[in-house]
């Protein structure tokens, strides 16, 4: 199994840690620590030996941050974790702030007394953080102190060492560009943006740069460790080098220097005192980065990670290897919602569905010769009221059957050599409510409405999110988070800068993967959420318009409950698109799965007249 | 007639005053000056003496700048007018340039040399927009030298006085609040700033705040002036003595101290001097009113007009008079489509159809006892390819036959004491297209759209404007503006903050009104337009919803074409909607017009199977 069923945090070791540290603290003159979620690249999977948050407070949630002071302590977490905080942490230690609406800096700039000195990590936060927290801190005469340990790596005595899982080669039958191609298109970029070198410092970047793949955090095929990359092609690789086999340290040679992760302070101080110029991303680079620039003489030229925009826009090998990797999926997502509606209701149980669909997965990776490599993410498998928690996980303390009359939702993605998918089906176990069917079918209607759009280019994810709404808004009912998120290519399952929500200020670009899932969750009773990933197609003049538009074209194929959908509130294009979907889905699913699923899946897809 | 049909602005007189302009800035050790369209309250109307962009280059469009340097000139215009500035200039003297992808600072930061200096008249460029010019010019050593007086007043001999028009009370069975409890309320929005005084430098926020209207602009009831709120209500009013009635002056005295324009500086900088801390609107207050306080000691506080929400959001009473405002309006449009249905087609000209509108609009306002103020605009009276320019203003050397099989567009709007109006209409002259009625009932379908959407609290323009869109997007097609903007309540026809558009920030409250107008223009052939004003209602839950959501009212009452509707292009629901407006058109404007219009109207509102 990929993923485990242990109760992910607990309060009872909070005490003693806690303690710990703040006499940690006080030995070094300090206030107070800040403890954030993050690890030195940013991203939302991290290393064991990164996960300090839960370490010291028990909370496991993907985003949030601590905040000890001598007396008190804090911790802050977005909406999504509000319930769930509550039960890992010890809330006679912890009190619970909001992170969006009175994030650290806030509390800061209102709390923190004069004379305070307030420790962090600088390798933690990243610059823009850091400016926000110091000018909140000397609003009032506080200070902000870059600490050069980590005061919870010096007291987490078992802390796991750092991962050393194995490198591979990223084929370029899936990669479609050699990285020698990709690292000459990055340098040319840094010499347009008057940089002289820029250092990457997200993993995903430097697996998609080099053509690498590793297994260093759950679900996602990361190698942890940071390039500098050079406008004059003198490119600096740091990774440990027990990662590297033999062929691929040839490789990666050929493309770079191999240093060692120790040697990026250095190497980086001492291109800074030849007055190089060095392109950091404000939102992703670490503090620890820019201060060894400055301090050392360079110039940090304020630039987003020139690999981001390359990244998100796939080529044609990576677009057939996702559109085959969906197929892959869909048979076993099929293979799954054949197996589950053969089951009376109420003898099944959220975790059973998880192992059979990873078992699903594994056997169609099997049979097509392209194995499962990892899910792409923790299964999100809740039943009845399990399902309104957005991102619940289920775990044996909350392992709930699939009672009959329930709603069952499944979040769930794979990692594909080729390919990496997420996709979202919920299914009526037994007889659903009037309710739920009627709210099932404004989703889809969101969803569809998604689907079925043109937009002119240079439309923004912000300025269609509202399309997937505009049916549930008619009822009074909405949905807490985006509508989609962008999606790597046998990388991270959530990767940017793409997406459809209210902040999308990026613009949609031809080879965009994205996730379509709008949804609706009855606090207490269900959850509903659809989930097709769709790529942004090349732009085309339609015939008779004046501009170029995109489309979308769908990826995830697998079929939507007929049971749920009620045809009377479809458009007549709803329908048709709905018919259409479910005549490919058999088309392009039935030839992989046998006869049992076959003859589910062909009355799964059926028309609706 | 409220408006005239003479041609706006010709390219004659430009090179002797720019030559005579060159002379003064050369002997005042000046390399060039900024001429923007501008005037001291950055409003969309000007009096005519401010009218220096327009005196100087002939342009006499509503936004743009000219940089006039030794041996070179640009004028920077938007792209509605780039067009019309070719025809209004002289192309031997000015280069055009893009006011929004080349704007002043982007060119001076490319362009001008190292010791260059720039005048500029700090009375007519905001804060915002120094700072960025500013910098831009500080970049290559060049300067930004802030001129005490406007070379252009110096050089236009024949320029016309500030405007006299006298003052009126804006009663309160249409303000529906006292100036006294406005004051107050805004005077506690300041404490709250932290702010001891602000400075109103928009006419409308002047004329809301103290419930007063004047005619010192075109189309817009305002009063030119300033005033200086403050938190303890010790107000200041600076307008001229000779524009107040007796009665009016009395009024004014008790709220404030009425002082003359010449004051305003020297009682800034008294302020300043004494420590206060005042805040300015970066995006509205002159650079000069920061430069006093600066210089004086005092200390700017950069926030937001405070009267510029209370203004949007309409009361009770301003409801009830915009409620009765279309109304009437409604009844002169009918009263003029009716009469132009019987018209020969061929045989009618735009002017023709402007002045029988105002003659509509004045007689439909006599018989209510409720006069035409003035326009609220230049009508738009477009017909065939004039009607695809977006901004077109019909002059005499442009007036244009209504032509058989033509399609014409007619955008306009009215003062009256109780409410602004703003309606476009796109009708059939002749016989039309199929191509043009396809595209009608595309737009007619986004502007049924947002007549219909439902949107929970706190949803923002930026995120509907899509909705007016999407079906013209599935056909490849768009227009190049947004879809609508906020309008006043016998004030500017143009009114923040709100708006529907991508750049629609402003999140919507109960008792904004807006314009909903897509549209969509063939360049050459035609234009279609078709505009309703609408009003955000209360937020209120929708039965079996969770959330308290926001309607919108619809408030403009005319027939839309119905021979240029195409039905099997309407879902159910968007003909049930354009069925039901035309009952209620008929049900509140039949009562309003006489026996040939009432004939009229029931065939035009006649509904559609």
């Amino acid at each position: 199994m990929f993923q485990t069923f242990e109760t992910a945090g607990d309060p009872t070791s909070a005490p003693a840690r806690v303690a710990k540290l703040r006499e940690w603290l006080a030995s070094h003159d300090l206030d107070g620590f800040l403890v954030p979620r993050a690890d030195e690249h940013q991203g939302e999977y991290v290393a064991v030996r990164s996960e300090r948050l839960r370490w010291l407070t028990g909370f496991s949630g993907s985003a949030g941050v601590a905040l000890i002071l001598k007396d008190r302590a804090f911790i802050f977490v977005d909406g999504r974790y509000q319930l769930q905080v509550r039960e890992q942490v010890d809330l006679g230690i912890f009190a619970i702030e909001s992170l969006i609406d009175n994030p650290p800096a806030a509390w800061i700039k209102d709390n923190l007394g004069k004379g305070a000195r307030l420790g962090f990590d600088p390798w933690l936060h990243t610059v823009g953080e850091v400016q926000a927290l110091k000018k909140a801190a000397e609003k009032n005469g506080a200070t902000l102190v870059a600490l050069d340990v980590n005061p919870i790596d010096e007291i987490w005595a078992d802390q796991p060492e750092q991962p050393m899982a194995a490198v591979d080669i990223h084929p370029i039958e899936f990669a479609g560009e050699l990285a020698k191609e990709k690292l000459a298109r990055l340098a040319e970029a840094l010499s347009k943006q008057g940089a002289t070198h820029c250092v990457l410092t997200d993993p995903s970047s430097i697996a998609w740069a080099f053509n690498i793949r590793g297994n260093d955090v759950p679900h996602t095929p990361l190698v942890l460790g940071f390039a500098i990359l050079a406008a004059d092609g003198k490119h600096l690789l740091f990774i440990d080098k027990r990662k590297l086999p033999r062929k691929v340290q040839a490789y990666l040679t050929q493309l770079c220097d191999l240093r060692a992760p120790d040697a990026l302070t250095g190497d980086l101080a001492k291109l800074a005192k030849s007055g190089a110029k060095i392109a950091l991303d404000p939102a992703l680079a670490a503090e620890k980065l820019r201060a060894i620039i400055e301090e050392n003489g360079g110039t940090v030229v304020s630039e987003a990670d020139p690999a981001r925009l390359p990244r998100a826009t796939k080529n044609q090998a990576e677009l057939q290897g996702a559109r085959a990797a969906h197929r892959r999926d869909g048979a076993a997502v099929a293979k799954l919602l054949c197996w589950l509606d053969a089951q009376k209701p109420g003898t099944m149980d959220e975790i059973k569905l998880v192992t059979q669909l990873e078992e699903a997965r594994r056997t169609v990776g099997e049979e097509t010769q392209m194995p499962l490599r990892d899910v792409s993410f923790d299964t999100i498998s809740g039943a009845g009221p399990n399902g309104a928690i957005m991102h619940y996980r289920v775990s044996k303390a909350t392992n709930r059957k699939l009672g009959d009359g329930e709603l069952f939702l499944l979040d769930s993605g794979a990692q594909y050599q080729d390919g990496t998918t997420d996709i979202t089906r919920t299914v009526a176990i037994g007889q659903s409510t009037d309710e739920m069917r009627e709210r099932f079918t404004l989703v889809l209607k969101g969803m569809i409405g998604i689907s079925t759009l043109r937009f002119p280019v240079g439309t923004r994810g912000s300025e269609i999110d509202a399309v997937a709404r505009m049916a549930l808004w008619k009822h009074g009912l909405d949905y807490a988070h985006g509508t989609g998120h962008g999606v790597g290519s046998y990388l991270a399952v959530h990767e940017g800068p793409q997406r459809i929500s209210r902040t999308g200020t990026e613009k949609f670009l031809e080879g965009m993967i994205l996730s379509n899932e709008p949804g609706y969750y009855k606090e207490g009773h269900y959850g509903i959420r659809i989930e097709n990933l769709i790529l942004v197609t090349a732009a085309k003049p339609v015939e008779g318009g004046d501009l170029p538009v995109h489309e979308f074209e769908t990826l995830t194929l697998a079929p939507i409950d007929r049971r749920l959908v009620r045809p009377d509130l479809l458009a007549h294009e709803e329908l048709v698109w709905l018919n259409a979907y479910h005549a490919r889905v058999l088309a392009e699913i039935g030839p992989m799965v046998d006869g049992e699923t076959l003859k589910w899946l062909e009355q799964a897809t059926a028309p609706i007249s």
